[in-house]
């Protein structure tokens, strides 16, 4: 079996796709072959060129075709015809997985639309970066970032181990988190900020005084309004699918802006007092972020063993735990939905 | 004359007043002598062994005494004490100039406080980065940022000069301003962007969510929240300068939050053009704004010429251009108030 060749496929190759594919090729698996999938034939083009994947197929049927694992990383919304088709054109056995960043809806999909006998892993990893496209590919752009993991309910074990093993592979951490949980938490940290560094951006430029305005504006302006170069179509889709989640954010932070308006108006030491507040704790959270993770991956040296990791049977220390949170959260003693590596025990 | 020491005193040894130093020190201007002066000691010593300040002084009075030309780099609502200050100990025609980002205040306020024989010149340099104080002090931080310069009414020829020698030095692009529509259009760009990055900030972290939260956030929410880390001295005061152009810009962010609330709600391909012409919109910015700057100044050759440049004489050519600004303004017929390199002929 370690002599035989195993089939990854990607279908959408824009910047998370054709990352995944560089990070791969990176961990210079044996045997393993990734073919990609995108409906822009210049994003296949571009995802071959930088060798983040071995070859490209025009036809899903082709792509997906005797492949072990397919990786979805396409905008939200493309995640349900791409159901249908694979529902269809699915392997016997295929674990599947996705990129996207709203998870409720598609973990709802794929109960909805998938055959029982594929296994469905929803996976989120949490980074991005300004450029977007197959060009800003980068195989270190997972490296010591979470990586939210959804096991649909019928996921077998191995399923789950290979996409824990995908994100070992790609240098992630996984977390294990409920997807309704997952869309609102990520509406405060992710979705939300994409609209209001998009706002930022859109009041400035069509304000009248743009012209005037926009010499002045230096690095402060440039960071906060850097999400509004994000790809438009995965920007609507997020929206779209996960309207209840920054819908309540947004209006948390009107809330918040009018908090503040009120402290300029009225109460300037409540106003020094919440910046001072920020700035410690703002502090505080760069120095927890900035913890050094784990070590990089130790790779497994023989080819056997290097499969496994991506198609089962590696990762079983992690799998334990895992195990032993969800048997917790049944239980209903642990901190609901959400953990790391460091709330065990 | 050459021969003679110059000195330049720096008052408030931050990030700004440092980075000056550092400045001016890599110029490697002959003769001229940097005295640093802080409320803080830790400030003062850090600024002289990072070699941003040739000695300091515990006292104002010392600190000034015979300097050619007094930098203001503290939090703005320090400014006004200090004019008071000056007021008796400024020596007879010497220059003053501060960073203030505010500056309506601040000219009112020297307008009020100053004597008629110092030149009090309006300047702010729009650079900023996340770390505050001495420590931070980047002799770069200024190069290819504009630089607002906003001479008061009885500035001499010679000050004004003497200030685009600065600007010069530090290696920014001044653009002269009226001093209310500085701090509208900063506002914009600048000071309720910080109240929004501090908000986003403190909403998630006194969230009830945070710790299930936190170890979802990405680069996106570090890059939007780091205005929050900004000394919150500086944010108050700034706060505290310009409460209208803030509130007005908190205002219209407030309703375009909302207006893109509703796109989410309703409107779909309302909020896909918007999210499209977004991201169009700010790849040309920063194509403009990555534009070459002027090359690096030619420094002059002989000791001379150095101190001319930062006392007077020198910038001949730029003066001249802005003296035709003026001109222009004061007939009406220019384009209010901002002006800047291109906008000659």
């Amino acid at each position: 079996m370690a002599a035989a060749e195993e089939k990854v496929t990607i279908i959408g190759l824009g910047l998370m796709g054709a990352s995944i594919g560089l990070a791969l090729k990176a961990a210079k698996l044996p045997n393993l072959r990734i073919v990609g999938h995108d409906l822009e034939g210049d994003a296949m083009k571009t995802a071959e060129k930088r060798g983040a994947v071995d070859s490209t197929e025009r036809h899903l049927e082709g792509a997906v075709e005797g492949a072990r694992m397919i990786i979805l990383a396409p905008p939200p919304l493309a995640i349900r015809p791409l159901f249908e088709d694979l529902a269809e054109l699915a392997p016997q056995g295929c674990i599947i997985t996705d990129v996207s960043s709203t998870k409720a809806e598609v973990m709802r999909w794929a109960k909805e639309l998938l055959p029982e006998h594929v296994s469905f892993v929803g996976g989120h990893p949490m980074a991005g970066k300004e450029e977007s496209g197959p060009r800003a590919a980068d195989a270190d752009l997972f490296r010591g970032k979470a990586y939210a993991v959804i096991p649909s309910t019928n996921a077998t074990d191995g399923a789950v181990k290979s996409v824990l093993g995908l994100v070992s592979i790609l240098g992630a951490e996984p977390i294990f988190i409920d997807a309704e949980e997952h869309d609102q938490y990520v509406a405060a940290i992710s979705h939300m900020p994409i609209v209001v560094s998009t706002a930022l951006f859109t009041l400035a430029r069509n304000s009248p005084g743009w012209n005037e305005i926009s010499p002045l504006a230096s690095s402060g302006f440039r960071d906060l309004t850097r999400l509004a170069s994000g790809d438009p179509y995965m920007n609507h889709d997020i929206c779209v699918t996960n309207p209840d989640g920054i819908v309540h954010w947004l209006d948390r932070m009107i809330a918040e802006l009018r908090r503040y308006r009120d402290l300029i108006m009225d109460d300037h030491e409540g106003l020094f007092n919440t910046f001072n507040a920020a700035q410690l704790q703002r502090e505080a959270y760069l120095v927890g972020a900035d913890r050094p993770v784990r070590e990089r991956v130790e790779m497994p040296s023989t080819g056997d063993q290097m499969n496994a990791m991506l198609f089962g049977g590696w990762a079983a220390d992690r799998y334990k735990k895992y195990e032993k949170i969800m048997r917790r959260n049944e239980r209903g003693d642990a901190r609901p939905g959400v953990t790391d590596d460091d709330d065990d025990e």
